[in-house]
C-alpha cells in the first residue's frame, strides 16, 4: 500500500493509443495530431540520446515558444532527463549562471537562440555538450546533425516522484533558487484544474504565455494528461489571440491582467466573445477591479486564479459558477491543496490578512541542491508562500500583495495593489503600479506610477484628488508620476521592484 | 518526495465549501444539497462515535439503497473507520460467515434489515457492539437512540494509503476474500474515470446498483470527488430510470445487460432518449450483440467497461468517441492502468486471447487477512484476473469471458464454488458441478449436476429446497440434474466447461 511510486503509462503515449487523429497542437501552420506529436516525440527523443542526453541529466533550453520547445519537453520525459528552462529575456551574464548553478549537463537551443547558446557553451566549460540545436525543418522537430539510436530504451511510465523540471523563479531579491517540478505535480495540478475548471473532450486551451514559465508549461502537461487541444502563440499578441478565440475556437486561455486588457481594447468592435470560449484563466497577480467588471459586463467568463512556480502554477482557483458574485477573489484552494493564512504565528480569522501558507502533492518538495532555502521555505510539508491575503467568512481567498511589495508606513501595513486599483477606476488611466519610496518619518511612503489612455489628459494633482476621495490618508501617495510606460516581466506582470529606477535612473 | 502519505482534504467537506447549495443527492423525495449532506455526515458521524465507532475498526453495515446507507460510508470516513458493505441478498448463514469472517466490531442496519441485523447479533458474540441502526427520521439519518460526542475529533484529510472498504467477493474455490479498497483507488478510479468521460459540473450520475456492490459504491465516491450530483433509486425498475431520464434529467447512469434491456423495452412509445443523457456506463460482463445494436440505432450513448471490484470498478472503458466503431470492445485501460494479456507465460500478440492481467493504484493492494491469496493474485503488483479476452490491433480490449467458471447473472457475480459446496453437504450428494446457462433475460443463470451416493435416492426438487435454505435467491440453481457422472480430466479435476453437454449432447 505504498505509494510513493505511483508509476502511470506515459501520457502522451497513451493519447496517441487513445485518441490518434485528436489534434494535439497548433503551432503556426502546422497542426499536429497526437499520433503526430508522439512520432516526432520518440523520434527526437532517440536522437538526444545519440547526442548524449541521459537519465538524470539536467538539460538547460533556451527556446522561444514552438514545435522544438513542445517536442524536446516531451523527448525529455522519455529520456528521464530534467528540463531547465531559461528565461530568454534574461542577459547573457544571468544566463550562464544559471546554467552553471544548476549543474547543466547540456544546452539545447531552437534555430533562434543558436547565436546566444554557442556563445554560452563557450563561455560554460562545466556544459558536457556543445551546443545541441533543435530546429523545425519542413514540419519536423530534429536535432540538427543527429541520428537516431533506436536501441535507446525510452520510459514508457512516468513516475510521479521524478523530477520532470527545474524552474528558476524570478523577481526575488537575492540569486534565484531552481524550484523542483516532480511528474508528480504536473499530474494534480492538472487534475485539480479540470475538477474546477470541468473537462471538456473538445476543448482548446491557448498558450501564450513564455513555455518557461510554469503558467505556460503546464498548459502542455494538461493536454496529455487530459488528451485536449493547444494552440501555442510565440509571444502574446492580442489581435492574435482573439483571432485564435474567434476563428479557431480557442475555449480556455491563460492570461495575466495586462494581456487581458488588451484583448478588450482589441476588441470592442467586434461584440460579445464567442460562447465557446468557456474560460479565461487570470492569473499573474491581483486583478484591477475595473477590468473584472468590464468582463462582467461583457459576459467573458474570467476565472481569477492565484499560482505560483511553487505550486506548479494555479493552487487557488475561483470555481466558475463563483466568478461574478465573488469578483476580486481567487477563489478557494483546488481540490488537492490545503491553504492557512498565518498572522503572528497563529491562524488569522476571517477577514484578517496574513501570509498565504500551501500544502499538498502539488506543492513542491524544495529547491535543487539548495536545502537551507528548502527549510527556510518548506516546514511539515507547509510551503510559506510569503504573499498576503484573507479569507472571507465563506473561505474564499482574496490575494493583497506579494509579501516583498509590502509598504510599511508608520507601522501601517499598505498594499500597492489597494493604491493601484483605485487609480485605475479613473477613466484616465491605463496602467497603475505604486512602490514604497524610503522616508525619514515614516519608515516608507507610497509613491505611484500611472500611464494614461492614449489622447486622456490629466495632472498629477487632479488624479491625488481622486486617490484622496477613496483611500485612508496615509495610503495616499506621496507623489503621483505619469510615465510612458511600466516596468514588466516577460509574462507581462508588473514589476513594482524596478519601479523606483523611473524616479531615479542609475 | 515520499507521495505515499498523500494527504488530501476531505472530499464531502470541500464540496461543501465549494458548492454548499449545489444538489449532493436525491433520493425519492428528499433532496439534500452537499452542506445539508455534509451537516448530516457530522452528526452521524458524531453519534457513531458516541456509541463506540473507532479508527480502524471495520464496520459492517447491512442495509438498502437510501441516505442512511450513504450517510453511514461517509460518516466512516469521518471517523477513520472500515466499511464491510454486506450484499442483502444473502441468507443469514452466509452473512454470518462474512461478518465473523472480516472481524467486524459493530454491525450497523438500517430500518429495514432491523430485524435480521437483530438475530444476528445474537447469533455472533464476537461482535464488541449490539445492532446499531441508523434510521431516516423526519429527514434526518440519525443513530437510533444515540447522542452525539461533539468532543469526537473527526477526520478533515484522507490519507490515500489508508483502507475504505473490505468488499467481498467469492473466490473460485472455497470461501469469499474481502478485497481491500483504498481511498487511493476510490481516488484513482474516480478520475481516471473523469478523464474518460469528461467532467461536467452540472453531471447527475444515476444510482441504481445496490450500494454493496463496487459499481454503486464507487458512484458515491465519484459525486463528492467531482461535486456532483446522485440521484439514488432503492432498487433497479425500469421505468423509475427512464423517469429519472427524461423528468429529472440524469446525464450518466451505470447499469448492467439486463438493466439496459429492460429500459429500452419500456421506453419504445416514448421515442430518442433526451439528449442530457450522455453516457450509460455498461457493466457487469460482455453485452448481447443485438443489445448494443439496438442502442446504436436509438442514439443511446452507450460506454461500454470492463471492471471489477479488486479495481474499483471500471478498469477499462470505451472512450465515448469510439462507442460507435468499436462495438463490443470493453475499450481502452484508464489513465492510470496497465493492461497486459498473458497466453501460455508470454504477452499474447494482437487478436490472440489470453488471461487479462491489470496494474496501478486504482488495484486493490490485496485481500484482508489473507496473505496467500494476496500473494496467487498479486505478483509484482499486477492482478490476475482469471478472465479471458484479447487486444485487437488498436489495443481495445474484447473480454471473451469471465474467469473460466464465473456466472454473472443480473449484473451479480455466481461463483459455482460456492452453490457445489452447498449442494455437496446434503447426505445423499456425492459430486456437484455447476454451471452457467444463457438466459434471454439475466444473460445467464446458473445449473446444477449432482451424482449421489450409491443407493441413495433424493429428487431434484428436494436438493433445490436444500439449496434454497443455504444460498441467496440468485445463486439457486435453475435446474438440478442428477447425473451418473461428471467429467473430471486425468486428475479428476472436475471440468465445468464440459457440464453443458450433459444437457445437450452434440
Amino acid at each position: 500500500m505504498n505509494a510513493s511510486n505511483t508509476l502511470l503509462p506515459n501520457w502522451l503515449a497513451r493519447c496517441a493509443e487513445n485518441f490518434p487523429r485528436h489534434l494535439a497542437i497548433q503551432s503556426g501552420e502546422v497542426r499536429w495530431s497526437f499520433a503526430e506529436m508522439d512520432y516526432q516525440v520518440t523520434r527526437l527523443a532517440r536522437q538526444l540520446a545519440t547526442a548524449g542526453v541521459r537519465e538524470g541529466n539536467r538539460v538547460a533550453l533556451l527556446a522561444a515558444n514552438g514545435l522544438p520547445y513542445v517536442v524536446t519537453i516531451h523527448a525529455l520525459t522519455r529520456l528521464g532527463a530534467i528540463l531547465v528552462p531559461l528565461n530568454t529575456r534574461l542577459t547573457f551574464e544571468e544566463l550562464g549562471w544559471q546554467i552553471r548553478a544548476i549543474h547543466a549537463s547540456h544546452l539545447l537551443s531552437d534555430t533562434f537562440y543558436e547565436r546566444s547558446a554557442t556563445d554560452l557553451v563557450q563561455a560554460i566549460p562545466e556544459l558536457i555538450q556543445g551546443t545541441l540545436q533543435v530546429e523545425l525543418e519542413s514540419n519536423n522537430v530534429v536535432l540538427k546533425g543527429s541520428d537516431e539510436d533506436l536501441n535507446t530504451p525510452l520510459h514508457t511510465l512516468i513516475d510521479l516522484s521524478t523530477i520532470q523540471a527545474i524552474i528558476y523563479t524570478s523577481g526575488t531579491t537575492g540569486k534565484p533558487k531552481g524550484v523542483i517540478i516532480t511528474y508528480g505535480m504536473q499530474w494534480w495540478n492538472a487534475i485539480g484544474s479540470a475538477l474546477n475548471l470541468g473537462h471538456h473532450h473538445d476543448d482548446c486551451w491557448l498558450a501564450c504565455l513564455p513555455l518557461f514559465h510554469i503558467g505556460g508549461l503546464s498548459i502542455l502537461f494538461r493536454s496529455v494528461i487530459y488528451g485536449i487541444s493547444v494552440i501555442l502563440h510565440e509571444k502574446f499578441d492580442a489581435a492574435a489571440v482573439n483571432l485564435a478565440i474567434w476563428e479557431d475556437h480557442a475555449t480556455i486561455i491563460s492570461v495575466v491582467a495586462v494581456m487581458l486588457q488588451r484583448m478588450l481594447d482589441g476588441s470592442e468592435s467586434q461584440g460579445r466573445y464567442p460562447s465557446t470560449l468557456r474560460c479565461v484563466l487570470l492569473g499573474g497577480g491581483p486583478a484591477p477591479r475595473p477590468l473584472l467588471e468590464d468582463c462582467v459586463a461583457r459576459a467573458i467568463p474570467v476565472v481569477q486564479t492565484y499560482g505560483l512556480t511553487e505550486a506548479c502554477s494555479q493552487a487557488v482557483t475561483l470555481p466558475p459558477a463563483d466568478a461574478l458574485h465573488k469578483l476580486g477573489s481567487a477563489g478557494r484552494p483546488l481540490p488537492q491543496v490545503q491553504l492557512r493564512i498565518i498572522n503572528e504565528d497563529r491562524p488569522a480569522a476571517s477577514g484578517e490578512p496574513g501570509t498565504i501558507y500551501l500544502k499538498g502533492p502539488s506543492i513542491t518538495p524544495g529547491y535543487a541542491d539548495r536545502p537551507e532555502a528548502t527549510m527556510e521555505a518548506i516546514r511539515d510539508g507547509w510551503l510559506y508562500t510569503g504573499d498576503i491575503g484573507y479569507l472571507d467568512e465563506e473561505g474564499y481567498l482574496y490575494v493583497l500583495d506579494r509579501r516583498s511589495d509590502l509598504i510599511i508606513s508608520g507601522g501601517e501595513n499598505i498594499y500597492p495593489a489597494e493604491i493601484e486599483s483605485v487609480l485605475l477606476t479613473h477613466p484616465d488611466v491605463a496602467e497603475a503600479g505604486v512602490c514604497g519610496q524610503p522616508d525619514a518619518q515614516w519608515g516608507q511612503v507610497p509613491i505611484a506610477f500611472v500611464h494614461l489612455h492614449a489622447d486622456h489628459n490629466i495632472s498629477p494633482e487632479a488624479l491625488l484628488a481622486h486617490a484622496a476621495q477613496h483611500l485612508a490618508r496615509y495610503k495616499i501617495p506621496r507623489t503621483i508620476y505619469i510615465v510612458d510606460r511600466l516596468p514588466r516581466n516577460s509574462s507581462s506582470k508588473l514589476l513594482r521592484c524596478k519601479l523606483p529606477w523611473l524616479v531615479s535612473p542609475p
